[in-house]
């Protein structure tokens, strides 16, 4: 069984090509938003109740659309539609839009795929750099039907969750794969202002991506640069190791 | 200058906790939001404008609401408020709940205080183990007041984020400080299923925390069962190092 999942929404043309590679794998089922919901990170819904909605826009696919987050529906996939039986793997995406680098905390795509990762299940959030809805998804296609071919042959060992961004060309510009670190970024942010038809002040996010990385190929946002597709494998334990020694001072403060 | 947010919202007992004793140090403002926030972790708005209102609720202190979630408080802090400005300290909380092991990865209040820290800005997220908002702050603020002390007189140096739990028992009951990792625990889900009055199925998450840790006071989970408040210096670089090197056999699949 293969749950599929992202944060585009349920219609978006990334998820169609994602359920398009994953079913020649087997049974899969799809529960995905019901509307876009980039940048909504690790966001569970716990003051409101959700909805599921069976769907039927995958040929002679299971798909539900669901009134939560991308977190919730892998939430509500494993304890309530696939409650007892085996995920073999949780793929998230084909996201319309680069996750590499600091991207991976504000995405709901990868948030999914950290969700199952976090109950134990392999899981792989894909992203094409493309942000429009017209993106071609066929070199990513290609990709990650390798990768999936491989994870199933090969399960996942400590670390149950990959992080694969794609580079936004055609195939036979690809380079290759790389496994790499993410790269060290940011965004520098400015707010859009403006008034509203109320009178009032508004402030809308907008932002440009700074890389802080030099050249080398070891890390997601330079494999991109140079059309690799890019893996890192990822965690959820934040601890900044080589720091606890350092802040051992603060127990006697 | 000393940020302050948090994700219950700006009337939560919690941040006026943290705003007595942070303004004890010098010129602080408040941004927070306008509506409890909890389990929103990094969510950003993209699709909609942001509205900030300034408010009268602390006396003597600067403060605004804001229609976002503690991201995008930050964001707009730094960015258009305190544009320009120096932050020496950005502060998240006091939570009212724990937000120790994986609860990091879910908690707004942590995901601000990292926001911040993603910006450079030294950041601590402080949580006390008390959901209820009648929750006794005294011990928290004894300790909060110790930690904000030391941290301004000594910077922090590579990692720019602590994640802060406190311990709900009285001041005398509390052990002392232990700076340690990000303990290893999950949640155990269910969902509360109903009929809605439209006769709509719906599904409420529910849920208990689960430890996988043994007894060792290395961890957040076992410091606090121990009355120790508990410090993790914790990062934003999600990549699983230890994988890389097992997982380039992918770059010939």
């Amino acid at each position: 069984m293969i749950l599929i999942t992202n944060d585009d929404g349920i219609v978006a043309p990334g998820i169609k090509a994602l359920v398009e590679v994953a079913s020649q794998f087997g049974e899969v089922l799809v529960v995905a938003p019901d509307s876009p919901q980039s940048g909504q990170g690790h966001a569970i819904t716990l003051n409101n109740p959700l909805k599921l909605r069976k769907v039927d826009i995958f040929e002679g696919i299971d798909a539900y659309e669901c009134s939560g987050t991308p977190v919730d529906c892998v939430k509500l996939a494993k304890n309530v539609l696939l409650k007892g039986k085996k995920i073999d793997l949780c793929v998230s995406g084909i996201n319309h839009g680069a996750n590499s680098s600091i991207n991976i905390i504000y995405s709901g795509t990868m948030s999914a795929a950290m969700e199952a990762s976090i109950e134990g299940i392999d899981s792989i959030g894909f992203s094409l750099l493309d942000f429009s809805f017209e993106a071609d998804f066929e070199a990513a296609k290609f990709y990650i039907k390798k990768i999936i071919s491989s994870v199933l042959n090969q399960p996942m060992q400590d670390c149950k969750l990959w992080n694969v961004n794609i580079p936004a060309c055609g195939l036979d510009e690809i380079k290759g794969i790389k496994v790499c670190r993410q790269g060290n970024g940011t965004w520098v942010e400015e707010f859009q202002e403006g008034i509203d038809p109320r009178g009032e002040k508004y402030y809308w996010l907008t932002g440009k991506f700074v890389s802080y990385e030099n050249d080398d190929l070891d890390n997601d946002i330079n494999a991109l640069k140079n059309n690799y597709v890019s893996i890192v494998p990822s965690g959820h334990d934040l601890t900044h190791y080589a720091q606890i020694k350092n802040l051992k001072y603060l127990e006697n403060i």
